[in-house]
């Protein structure tokens, strides 16, 4: 069943293109669309066609290989000036999108370091082809090891409770989308509900509808339901409702960030739904990858929290709900303290309480 | 400034019709439209043009007792029988809306008991007009009374707090709509707020804009505004991060029922709430009429939660946000244990832990 998983972002079958799926325009209809220059890439980054801190950075890094290939035959000078051109104008789509910056500047440096050799222009597309497909790449084996590691985890939870047919299958309630069409692989929070659903596991799935941008509704259930996976949508304030009615096995959400201490920053909701988590004995699961833990900021106390433009909160889609001028608060992340997250999974494995992430070796 | 406070039905002053706020089109239009037939009436409490279970009763018994003005000249058997026509069809405009039954009944049993004194049926009009009258002056003072209970019992939970401002405004925190739109007064949950703001102490609301209907975006903020209230709207999962934050006082709800032992059934995101205000120590306060108790109902595993279309969380305001066929659970009340429930504020005075509520003497 993994064949129907939807993937956001991926080469296209020709190879001289980014094939991404239109997630503006989901759940109404699924298009994808193939970009091929750097304004075409600029424009699906900036308008969210794109979406996902991990989608982002591979829609760049293939975009910019893409956009570099119809610029082979100009001197090696002009080729470097255009190459950093289009980097910068990719890289400026979402200033503060830490992976894209990441991935532009992945390739720069191995431009940089294949012009240093003396390559020609048509051989240092080649190498920047080469360094986007191994940003892809490992974009997918991270999304897959995440996935083991957190099926892994997902059993051992229900094993552990007695009071449970380890027939019924296995639930799990999520928040916003840290899904497939996040990422360029099998996504994050997800990532064990589809290793499960191939291993032929039953799985269901409760997702919060995500006010105000709506990503349950509008993009988990999409992607779950085209992958076979039973999904149920519900208000953000329904879940701990849910969650006292009983029947939920663990709740998996994705991260913005993860502080050194396990404090974790994610879309606004996510705390409410931890207390309620907690306060009915569900394990509250975290999965993101290890790039998402920020060793410098010690507890969540020190994460920025984005406020977003109101008008997101006084429309649905674009639709007014509110009065025009209604005041509104809308913070895009909330921070829940380690004290309720159960276990951060990450491609390197699963951590449990007491947190205390230092920086990679 | 209580005259801003705006009123969701009353006499219009002709006084030959009931005047109702039309709640569907807030908050893009404020419209008041004037019933006179039942027809009229029957149609406004079907069609949520009036709403909130006090206004519904209030609406039904003016609108019964102005549409049976127009038959006074009928023989008094061709009178009673179209009195009980009219009954029965507003009665059936909302069939599990308890005020509305209850309302109904009570003028029937006031004409009753005058026809069977000999009573002409003008006589009748009259007596059901001054019964109907008695409903409308009952709703107020029993909304005047929560508020008067309500304020000095928020004023002591503030002046408990060591660490606060006595000057700085009283910050409540609400969900759904309790206000004056739900009832013919001042409402239940914001009468405190209406009563505190009316002798000149500064108050700030904050309203969960409540999905799927969104009561608290469309109405809460719109009746606050317009009564010269400072009021933010949030999203319902940005109570926990708003509670998070700090500088809320109090949380204060309506109920639709409330069992015997405390556990209060109110709008579905309700419990999600008093989980939040528990984790951070901020009170959480219910405010509703006796009428809400009920004692045949022992604890909150008594009382029904009616689900509804799910259609409703498909949209906002009718505009489609999911893919039309993905499943929803929709739940429109949602049960808060009493060991949240700081206090219970009734028309008759102030209840604390623990609740043993018994049937009234």
């Amino acid at each position: 069943m993994t064949a129907a998983i939807p993937r956001a972002v991926d080469w296209a079958p020709s190879g001289d293109a980014v094939r991404i799926l239109d997630q503006r325009r989901l759940p109404a209809s699924a298009e994808w669309r193939d970009l091929r220059s750097v304004d075409e890439v600029y424009d699906a980054i900036r308008t969210l066609a794109v979406r996902g801190a991990p989608a982002i950075g591979v829609c760049a890094a293939l975009g910019l290989a893409v956009a570099m290939r119809a610029h082979v035959d100009l001197p090696a000078a002009r080729f470097a000036t255009c190459l950093a051109d289009a980097a910068a104008r990719i890289r400026g789509a979402r200033p503060t999108a830490v992976n894209l910056a990441w991935a532009v500047d992945r390739l720069l440096a191995r431009a940089a370091a294949v012009t240093a050799a003396g390559m020609t222009p048509p051989a240092v597309a080649a190498a920047l082809r080469a360094e986007a497909d191994a940003v892809l790449e490992e974009d997918r084996r991270t999304c897959a090891a995440i996935g083991e590691h957190g099926a892994a985890l997902l059993e051992r939870l229900v094993a552990r409770r007695a009071d449970r047919d380890p027939g019924a299958p296995l639930v799990v309630h999520t928040h916003c989308n840290a899904g497939a069409l996040a990422t360029a692989g099998i996504g994050t929070a997800l990532a064990p509900v589809y290793v499960l659903h191939a291993r032929g596991r039953p799985v269901r799935v409760w997702a919060d509808e995500t006010r105000p941008l709506l990503q349950g509704s509008r993009i988990t259930a999409w992607e779950l339901a085209r992958a076979g996976i039973p999904v149920t949508v519900i208000a953000d304030g329904m879940a701990a409702a849910l969650l006292q009615r009983g029947g939920v096995d663990v709740v998996c959400v994705g991260a913005d960030r993860i502080a050194a201490n396990g404090d974790v920053a994610n879309k606004i909701g996510t705390y409410a739904l931890a207390l309620a988590a907690r306060a009915h004995g569900v394990p509250f699961v975290v999965l993101a990858p290890t790039s998402t833990v920020d060793v410098a900021c010690a507890t969540g106390a020190a994460i920025p929290i984005e406020e977003r433009d109101g008008d997101e909160l006084r429309t649905a889609l674009g639709h007014p709900l509110a009065a025009p001028g209604v005041a509104v608060w809308n913070p895009a992340f909330d921070v829940t303290p380690a004290a309720l997250v159960s276990a951060i999974v990450t491609e390197r494995g699963v951590r449990e309480p007491p947190y205390a992430f230092a920086a990679s070796p």
